[in-house]
Parts: structure tokens; sequence; C-alpha cells
């Protein structure tokens, strides 16, 4: 099994975080998404104890709300003492809804609006993540209107080469986020930002991609990043107190792919860390994080009935199932790779090679293709497995399809974190 | 201009439907998407023209309602005598609330669960599109329980090949949708719903593809369907009423495409039909077809507010709206053209070569990628034109962000069709 939450019980179901599948499917329905919150618990601590035990004390991980934004997350969150980032005033109002405490959120995005500016420091939001020129201004306008210095750190592309790296598309020069040290635009926004009087800079953030499962283009990033925290001392006198590397840790999706050691990846980066600094000659700054898919991707679990078994003599096996893009948009976005199993006999031998099509009427409505599974039957409870990170958070209403209910399962039972939504509710918007 | 709804102003602002946009930006907030009613109606008359003029009586147009689904849009159905395609029970439940006539409605879906088929006959749909031998069996079971008889078409994949006819990619034998012809599913499926004492067979359906601009790829479709039609004849002494020929007429989104002439094209094909039912010494079928973007298209334009112009030397430019995949995820999903105007000067000379950018925390939130507009500055209106198909109906919550509201433009004046999204609406869900 690709994470040790899945089992399989004496009645052959497919059990996820202790709890029979198939049960969870006839008492909740489906489509179903499924979350293990001790599993989100475990990643939460994992990164918290390896900050502990190798950055310097106040480093600490933000958990990116993009990935899963929901009320009982940030509650959990709140609860297990995590930072958070957050990119709305969607994601602002979710969190502090759900009692988050707002000085320890990151204000992120590459477009603010002047309302979203005034909103986030009417809510208290502990700082923003700076990412244009024009953001600087309306962020210094806004906060003197207020009477308050808003704290800040300031988005730097540090321009890795996606030749080299192909994982590491965000980092690049080229990119809608950010001040590329390249050009000269982070430089002089770091002279814009020190001119501001109410603006106070706290550091620098960076964010090189996602799926990443070795240390090395962190490393490469940190490099990038210190030499730039160290010419800015030296050209401005300005000293950056936090260093944000973003996000970008793997999560094994099926088979083929490896399983972090988070605690190992974060000492070889701390250890290269530590060693530019001796050598700059500056002190080690307060390491932050931005960890989303890797705290939630694999506590959680999608579950599915399937409605039709279409076998295409000399073409292919389609599989229908009674969600698909409108829950789980990955695959038609990016090929995303899932493993899929049969949850209502988990241990027969999985001898039918199939396409898993979405019931959109779409052709690129794919979940996966060509997994191979048991041959099922209708009305049998097929699961998606490690769809915990962007999929709620992605999910749409296209061919106004409801949006599933998500379950958290937990040592207390299982309990519904959010409501299924109604055919009233798809329509309530309409006048 | 791409389309004759839009015009510049006095005030160098681009208008729609005779509308200032930046006015109704101001009046209603961004982002925005506004229809043009008229514009709605007066594409639905040329469909039902040509009908009238091609086609046996008893043809008729649906509209699709996957394009956009809402319930002023079904009241315009209503209004106008259209048919409707749908595909959910959302969609049944949206139709129905407007007050539309469920007899004229045509329920497609290659997963359509018990509860679907059970809710679509309790809702008086007049047809059912059946997709797979799982289907007829519910559909006939279903029926026979509440002691009706349903009608229904059969959806047939005819198996045109891709290589030739690129852009015909849903009529492919290897397809999730529908009965292939090549393999003998489609004779096999004839048989079954024969059978069934509860399934009024009515005729076929075929869907081969979107944004075509030549009758070849329908008279090819129709080719293969009326072959079929008469095998079906004459080995199941079974005569076709209905020749559903699915949805697909394309539309000018930029200026190097084409525009339609859907006069014209109707009319190849209804001569081509003709002869083919003369050689096959068959009657012509009555004619059914499901133009969904092409009756809402160039009907719609969404508008922006701009955030931040980012001129990354070297490399290329940046311009940063208030909304992006949020709203229209379609370059996300296929990398599809649009045209983008700066609404606010609408007239001034476009130098300024820019990537569009969305303003959700990923990197491939784009709208267009290398559009020359005037340079825009923050808080000016850009409009990105061509909207009304498949973006409101796709949009999500994805960031959180609150899906924008549908301001609909006619004779009458300017009135929201469907609300803009607030923050406690999106957490409703939320436990």
């Amino acid at each position: 099994m690709i994470c040790d939450n899945i089992t399989v019980n004496k009645q052959n179901h497919l059990c996820f975080a202790g709890f029979d599948t198939v049960e969870m499917a006839q008492k909740y329905g489906t489509p179903l998404y499924l979350m293990d919150e001790a599993k989100i618990r475990q990643h939460i601590n994992e990164y918290k104890n390896a900050f502990k035990k190798y950055f310097p004390v106040g480093s600490a991980p933000e958990f990116a709300s993009k990935s899963f934004s929901a009320k009982q997350i940030y509650r959990i969150m709140q609860d297990e003492g995590m930072n958070i980032d957050v990119v709305s005033v969607g994601e602002i109002y979710t969190a502090k809804s759900a009692g988050f405490d707002m000085s320890h959120c990151f204000f992120h995005g590459n477009n603010k609006t002047d309302y979203d500016i005034a909103f986030a420091i009417d809510n208290g939001v502990g700082y923003f993540v700076i990412d244009s020129f024009e953001e600087i201004e309306a962020v210094n306008l806004m906060a003197k209107d207020k009477g308050i210095v808003q704290k800040a750190l300031l988005r730097i592309t540090p321009g890795i080469d996606t030749h080299t790296h192909q994982k590491i598309s965000t980092g690049n020069v080229d990119s809608k986020f950010g001040f590329a040290i390249a050009t000269g635009m982070a430089d002089e926004a770091v002279q814009a930002v020190l001119k501001c009087e109410n603006i106070s800079l706290c550091g620098f953030h960076c964010h090189i991609g996602s799926q990443i499962f070795e240390s090395d283009p962190f490393i490469l990033a940190c490099d990038l990043m210190l030499d730039f925290i160290a010419h800015i001392k030296a050209t401005q006198n300005y000293t950056a107190d936090i260093l944000n590397l973003g996000g970008g840790f793997g999560v094994k999706y099926t088979n083929d792919q490896p399983t972090l050691n988070l605690d190992e990846k974060i000492g070889e980066v701390a250890a290269a860390i530590n060693q530019k600094c001796d050598e700059l000659g500056i002190d080690v700054p307060k390491i932050a994080m931005e960890p989303g898919r890797s705290i939630v991707a694999d506590a959680g679990m999608t579950l599915y009935t399937v409605g039709s078994v279409k076998e295409i003599k000399g073409y292919k096996n389609y599989v229908s199932i009674d969600g698909g893009m409108t829950d789980n948009p990955r695959f038609a976005l990016y090929e995303s790779p899932y493993t899929v199993m049969l949850a209502s006999r988990a241990n027969d031998t999985p001898d039918f090679k199939a396409t898993i099509a979405g019931r959109c009427c779409e052709s690129g409505d794919i979940i996966q293709n060509d997994v191979t599974i048991p041959k099922p039957q209708r009305n049998e409870i097929l699961a998606v497995l490690t769809t915990g990170a962007y999929n709620y958070s992605m999910a749409s209403n296209y061919n106004r399809v409801a949006r599933p209910a998500v379950v958290m399962l937990s040592d207390k039972g299982d309990y519904i974190a959010v409501k299924r939504e109604t055919l009233e509710d798809i329509c309530s918007l309409d006048v």
C-alpha cells in the first residue's frame, strides 16, 4: 500500500484510517471525500519536529491553505500551533471564522486588490508576502490610513534554470510571481519597501515548485537566496530575519514514486544553510516553509460508485463513476497520476485494465488512464487514493454536479467536516 | 471586432451590447460576467430558422445546458421554444425550477446513477439519451416500477478516424461515450432496448467534437449514422424517428478564426442527408442538434480589474487580474484562445505584449499568453471576449475565490441573472 493508513479487512473491503470505506460510502453516499485526521496531525508534527531539530528558534512551517481550505482544517492547524498561509479574502474569512489566530497568518498572492489589502489588515493578518511594486505602494498607503505598521516579506524569484531542474518551475525568472534577482527588480523592491514608513520588512520568500523529493533544489534555492540576503545586507544595510523557502516537498501518489524522508531532507537543507551562512559571515535566518500537499494529500481518499463498465473490443475499457473532474480536475489539468482500487473487493486479483472516466459530458473528464483493478460491477465502490490535496479545494459545479461531502475520520469516530452540496445550494445564486 | 455586439464609445470605453463596460464594472464590481440577451435569442433563431428551412417537420435544435446552466438561461430557452439537453440532476433541477417544460428535455450522460434515473423520470424528462447497457437495464426497471414507458435515444459512436479529422475526437470508437458501430455494440444495444417493454426507442444520437467550422465532419457523421439507420431497419425492422447529430459548430474566439455561416452549413448538411436517404431508400429522419457554445459564447464577456503590471526585462510582461482560472479555466485546461482588450481605453494603440495572469497561487493560472494591448495601469478594466460558454459553468472556488455575478444586458436594461458569491456563501457548507 502506498500509505500506512490503507488496509483491507476480513470482508475484503478497503479500509482507510481503520474505517471500512464501503460502510462509509453507505453511510454518507458517494462521491465522498474521506480525510484521516491523525495523518494530518502526524505530518504537522513531522514538520514541527524537524524544524525544532535543525532550524534556529523562531523557525516554523506554515500550512498552505490552497491545498485544502475549510474551517475544520484551520481548527486542526490552530490546535497543533501551526502557522498558515492564505491567498485570498475567502481563505482569510474561513480561517478567522474557524477561530484561527490571524497573527500567525501569511497573506500571499500575485494580485491583491485594494479591497483584499484592507480586508487583510482589518482582520489582523500577521504578514503580507508582497508580490509587486503596486502592492508595496497599496499596502503602505492602506496601513498608513489605518494607523498601523504592517509586517511583510518580499516574494523573490531566485531564477533557477528550469532546463536543469525541470520540477522547479515557479522559481524561474519568467514568472507572474515575485521580484526577480537577475533583473535587478528584487534590489529595487527592497529599496522601495525600506522607504515605506508603514511596512516593516521581515525577510524574503521564494517558492520553487512542487512534487520535489530531493533536497538539492531547495539547497540551490537557499544558495541563491542567502547570496541575495548577504548582498542586501552589504548594499542596503538590511538584515533579513526570515527566509521562507515556500512549499514543494513531494507526495507518493503511485507505487513508482519515492517515499519522502522528511527529517533527512530538512536536515540536509539545514546543513547547507548553516554552511552557506558561515561562508557568507551572516547569521542563519529563521526558516519558514509552506507545506500543503505533504500535510494533507495522503490523508485523503475519494470514494465513488461505479456506473457502467464499457469493454470496447480492440480498443480499451472504460469504468464510469459518479464523480470526476468536478471533484478532482487534476488529471484533466496536469495528467496527474493516482492509484485506484476497487474498495468493494480490495484483495481480488487486479486483472482488468481500464480507464476511469468521470461523469461529465466531456471526453477529457478522466480520473486516470489504464489502471489495473478487479473488474467492477455497477454499484460497487471505487477508491481513488491520495486525494487530500487540491481536490476539494479545486472542485467545481461543472455540469451542475454537486460537490461531495468531506468526512473526517478520527480516534473519536467519523464526522462531517464539510456538508454535501444540495440541489438547492447549486441554484442558490440563480435569480 | 470579432462580434458585432462589441463597440467603443466616445469615452474610449469598450461597449458590449451597447452598454459601457467600465460603467458596468463600477456598478457591479469585478470580476463580472456580462451576457448579451439579444445575441442569445438571435443565435437561437438562426438555428430555428435553418432547421425550419432545411430539415423535416419535427426537427429541432436543443440548447446544450453544460455550456451555461442557470435559471435565467432556461427562461430564455422556454420563451424561445427551444428544446434543451441536460447532463445531471443539477441541470434538471435548475431547468425545472425555472419553469422549463421538461417534456422538451433530453437527458445525457455516460454515468446516470439509479438516483439520477429516478429523479429524471419523476421530473418528467422527455427523453433519455442512453449511453450504456447498464443504463438500458436500469431505465427499463425504473420506468416499470413507476408505471411509465420512457422515451429514449441511443448514443452511438460512429467511429470517425481522428487522424484525418483531428477536431472530431468524441465520435471516435475509443470513447467513454456511447455504443460503437464498429465493434457491434451498437447493434446489441438496439436489440437490448427493443426488448424493453418500458422503453420506447425514438432514434439515435451521435456527437463528433467541437469548434467545427465546416460541414464535412457532420456530413461524414450523417453518412455513417444513416448507413447504421438503414442497417438497423434491414436487420431489426426498426425505423429511427430522430437522428440527433450532437453539438460542435465553432465560434470565433480570435481574429484568425473564421465566422460561421450557420444557414449555409446547415443547408449543406441537409442536402447531404437528403441525398443519402434517397440512395438508401429510407425516409429522412427528424434531425436534432445540440448547440451550446454557438448559442452563448459570443453573447458573453468577462470584465476584470488590473492589479499589477510586471515587466521582466529580457523575458516577458505579466498583467495580473482579479480573476483567472477560477472563473475561466479553459486556458489552463486546453490552452484555449481568447481575445483580450483594455476596456478602459479601448481604442488606444495596442503596443504592449503581455501574458494575462490570474490571481490564483498557481503558475498555470493564465488567461492568455502574449496578447497585445495598450499598457494598462492598476485599477483599469480589462475585458476577455467570447466567454459566454464554459466559463460560468466551469467556475470553481479554488483558492476560496468567490464566483463572479452574471449580469444580463437586454433591451430593457441590465439585470442580475446570477448573484455574486459572498464570503458567507463560500463557507456555507463548512461545519
